[in-house]
């Protein structure tokens, strides 16, 4: 067990004294890659410290690298390069942690990145570009950039989108804290319940009131919108019930928006994976007075390390931006933007997208197979809509969510309950619903579920 | 030897015609890879022009990674795979408007970018980490390039950081944006008056309540900060007036911060340009309670397109970002952050910075003699301190600032008077002052400005 003399540094805090002991013992060799740490409450027993201080100790170990946590196994050392040399990592990035024996059904995971050709596209862009490249670019992105996605918004989504009311940021979190200064903060913001959480906190941490946009099967309810001035909203297939919002509702919610000068923003985050080819269409493209803000992302359909999301405004709001945000600038390096372009325009995305989709649905169907043939087979019934990398799950039986979860975690494969997304209201209590991310399973992951289902 | 007309190119500059010539036989393959260009001093004999004209070629060429010097040995066509094929640049960005005959002294510009050597390391990234730069990053940034930024604080501001404390993202707007939510838009911000306007509407449009940081010859007066509770300062460098805060003014600042548990956030944005080697301790070094934060960025000292920038919290401030705020995702690409780690700890950012040193320091040494022996000679003072790109000129005379300006435009300078720094209070009528920013200065500019200051 390690043990250390917490008290030889005044001054520092419990948990940093501990940081940096162990951090001191692997920088030494002393432990060793691979290595098993105590559990948070074993060590915490043994230095006569609180659970906390090991807590965030681990967890500071974890965001520098010198660490991983493996879900219900526990903490070991890194397997760094160069470790336990020197200081000098040169860097391997730090894996998201997965158990060796777990399935994880709530983490996605981008396949078959076309790295060879995006490396090529690098490659010209630099040689093509030079000197150029380092220019300062014009705050809503690179033209050439921005006149591409309204080619692809053209082709892939039949909307009809200028590239000067295009605004190019480093992912959506910063695009969203864009908006909250352009709209106001002082606006009532609606999101989703359930939903995805994090786009709460940004709203909050950007200083904006945020409430619940309570759903039916349709959707968004207009009528159950309050105060709300602004209405945060996946309708082409929302986070995690899936649901398509169809175009009556769209309309519905439009008129909302346009009879009280208020505003829609759609998120259309992974709208280029259906299944099918008629997809609904946006509700930008059925807005006809500028009231709907729409914005995507590369991070889902490219990597989550290429920071590079967009949104399109409203004429209108686009001239505001530019008078009372455009000191901003751009977030995003040019060559990235550039490479992005070519990546577009040559048409690798299209091809990218046609090959993410199947692998993606081979994954959906393999998936729904294990399930139909399972001993719960006859206790499920998959809920889902033509689109998206994951699906709802809704189960018979007499356990809890807490239950639910927990029993599925004994047997390996680490999933949320629908009610997990519930964060302003009380979720519906008359049903077990499990939200099935699939997009980031293995082959492997699909043998361990075949064992692990039979266990439930 | 090489030999060109270079009368065939009016109203094109000597050093311009001379840097096509060589880039076009370059480009064509008359000049191979590897092949050896002759010393500027038999250039300039060979073609009748002045040493300087083949210099400025020379260096143009380089910076544009066609060409490179070797140390005591001579200049080379350089190595550069697929040239020479395409001249074509598909979208070169839009270039920030110049007129022809109009010399800037308001725009900065970065010289002599070390493309060739960029652009082998980001190849090396790519081929050595692969894939594994899809994966997503920690929220606070690479850690490897967390260490190289801690490594290059000790070494160049001799600054004992922790790469835990640090934070990368993506430009000093969106960092600002970040410390606004963690520090409170409830709080009264103080920026230095005159100053830098972005940084104003940036905590304005932050919703961050304003107010003005008085200075006098030794920098921000702390006894004038009324309500502030957090204090925006660049002590080392102010910007317009070059003013370097002193070591007990910066002990009264720091006093003053930690007396009212208030902030100090220190912008040390062009710290890397001082002239000579002993410059002021940063007041983060000298900060033992906890109360600076540090920023810094890499659109100075490499190229604005580059999006990186950093910043040093407190350890207790860290804390509460990974509590408050952790749920953001790291804003610049991995691709990017792997790349400068690379160009930090092989030792390319030192020599960049010390050539970018050299440069400056030459453009302003230029500056003053044309200054010097220009007809305004007796009626000007330079008022500088040891830093920087930029200088303040006082100029005796019985016009105002707004007369002065549009004469020195009637002239073909583009220039601005000091008075434009003021943002919250009246300037002070009694002198007048104008910013000579000389970083973007070009062999062009300083010809075109020896005609100009004769027009004065």
């Amino acid at each position: 067990m390690l043990t250390y003399d917490l008290k030889k540094s005044p001054g520092v805090p419990l948990y940093e004294a501990l940081y940096r002991c162990i951090r001191s013992d692997i920088l030494s060799g002393k432990l060793t890659p691979g290595q098993k740490l105590p559990s948070k409450r074993a060590l915490a027993a043994n230095l006569e410290v609180s659970k906390i201080t090991v807590e965030a100790a681990y967890n500071q170990l974890i965001s520098e690298g010198y660490i991983c946590a493996k879900e219900k196994v526990g903490y070991f050392v890194e397997q760094i390069e160069g470790f336990p040399k020197a200081p000098a990592p040169r860097s391997a990035p730090v894996e998201p942690s997965q158990t060796e024996n777990t399935v994880d059904l709530t983490a996605g995971g981008s396949v078959q990145f076309p790295f060879s050709v995006w490396s090529r596209l690098q490659r010209g862009v630099m040689l093509d570009l030079g000197e150029s490249l380092l220019r300062p670019l014009p705050n809503q992105g690179h033209p050439g950039l921005r006149r591409a996605i309204a080619e692809h918004l053209r082709a892939f989504r039949g909307m009809d989108v200028s590239p000067e009311n295009i605004l190019i940021g480093a992912g959506t979190d910063f695009l969203y804290n864009l908006l909250i200064q352009l709209l106001g903060r002082e606006l009532v913001y609606a999101v989703e319940e359930p939903g995805y959480g994090k786009i709460r906190q940004i709203y909050a941490a950007g200083g904006a009131r945020c409430v619940d946009a309570p759903m039916d099967e349709l959707g968004v309810m207009p009528h159950k919108l309050g105060q709300a001035q602004v209405l945060h909203i996946s309708p082409s297939h929302h986070f995690p019930t899936g649901l398509v919002t169809p175009p009556a509702r769209r309309l519905e919610l439009l008129n909302w928006a346009a009879s009280g000068n208020r505003w829609i923003i759609e998120d259309d985050y992974d709208s280029e994976f259906r299944f099918t080819s008629h997809p609904v269409s946006t509700m930008q493209s059925m807005d006809r007075r500028g009231r709907v803000i729409y914005m995507n992302t590369f991070s889902k359909t490219l990597a989550p390390s290429i920071r590079i999301s967009y949104m399109v405004l409203p004429p209108a709001l686009m001239a505001q931006f530019r008078e009372k945000l455009g000191f901003y600038s751009c977030t995003v390096p040019s060559f990235e933007q550039h490479t992005l372009e070519r990546f577009l325009t040559e048409g690798h995305f299209e091809k990218h997208i046609n090959r993410m989709r199947k692998a993606y649905k081979n994954k959906r169907n393999r998936l729904v197979e294990l399930l139909k043939n399972s001993p719960i087979a006859d206790r499920i019934t998959i809920l889902e809509q033509d689109a998206g990398l994951h699906f709802l799950l809704r189960i018979r039986t007499e356990l809890d969510d807490g239950a639910l979860t927990a029993r599925w975690a004994q047997a390996g494969i680490r999933i949320r309950a629908l009610s997990e997304y519930y964060h302003g209201t009380t979720p519906p209590q008359d049903e077990r619903c499990l939200v099935m991310d699939y997009s980031g399973l293995t082959e492997e992951d699909f043998s361990r579920l075949e064992t692990a289902l039979k266990e439930l």
